[in-house]
């Protein structure tokens, strides 16, 4: 350990991620993770509603990075390309993660079907946003959802890759490569 | 009513659908689908393990068709298309079910986060498994799960629009456009 300490939501998060991939998800409390952080439970409840949102947390912040992203884009864009805007500010967020956490945020999530869940309705919920933000673009549908699904297929693609450790790459150039790679696949017919 | 009586298994499947919406999923028990249906609510569990199943029975087949629509394209077949060959599979098998019903059944998954969230882990299931058949066929990744997520995409928008009322055609063809959507919304940059 160096000798700098971080702050009380950083070492809560840290000591639960931890515990979370030693034990399991289901099988750590909130009172082990304070305690592992050397923090009071309170202290553990003044910053999370519960040891859920240690995972999911920063998903609303998220989402509104893409969406603000996408909102962002040139209106000469189209619609994926508008996208993509989305996806850099989105790697721009995650990427300043320590990324040996957002490794352990993945393998904790990936063990456990109920959390599994929840991160896709997480990612399904970004979706319906950005194809909100592209109707209000001009764009039609079905376009709107297949390019806002399709988009958040790369965001989840880039992310296993990235925090799974398949790519050791920064998040913003695998990001990127998978939205080319969806190109590709798209076009090879 | 006409002088026709469904099979047990599929009065049983009419009488949930039209329980759950009107009053809800969480709102109707197993014994009062029964008793709607007509049966006792032994039939009921003779034939479904609980109320969820009653939505979620077929995703099993419906994978397993899928599979194997990917898996029997031809070997030149580039990714995205041996995914369409699974879609079409999915197609022909759920297209040949009454609209009323799946459009109910939509209704009534829109309205629970819950089972909208297990609706997203059985796509999420069929993908996986669409993924591994292209890794098979030699697809390295991540292509292979890009087009297979992306297929599973169009799948879900395709279901939506379909089981919504929101495009009159058959399924086959809906899904046929929203393939062709996806590609054009790809390459359009």
């Amino acid at each position: 350990m160096g000798r700098w300490q971080p702050d009380s939501r950083g070492r809560l998060q840290e000591a639960a991620l931890a515990l979370f991939a030693e034990r399991g998800f289901d099988q750590t409390t909130a009172a082990e993770i304070a305690a592992q952080a050397g923090l009071t439970e309170r202290t553990f409840f003044r910053h999370f509603a519960d040891k859920r949102e240690v995972l999911f947390g920063g998903s609303e912040v998220l989402k509104d990075r893409i969406v603000a992203g996408v909102a962002g884009a040139p209106k000469s864009n189209p619609p994926l390309d508008a996208v993509a805007r989305g996806l850099d500010a989105a790697a721009g967020m995650l990427g300043e993660f320590r990324r040996d956490l957002a490794s352990q945020r993945h393998t904790v999530i990936a063990a456990n079907p109920e959390l599994r869940e929840r991160e896709l309705a997480k990612v399904g919920d970004y979706a319906a946003a950005v194809a909100t933000v592209l109707r209000r673009r001009g764009v039609g549908e079905p376009q709107a959802t297949i390019a806002a699904e399709a988009g958040m297929t790369v965001l989840r693609v880039a992310l296993e890759r990235w925090a799974g450790g398949h790519d050791d790459r920064g998040l913003a150039v695998v990001m990127n490569d998978a939205m080319t790679q969806l190109r590709m696949v798209a076009t090879d017919s």
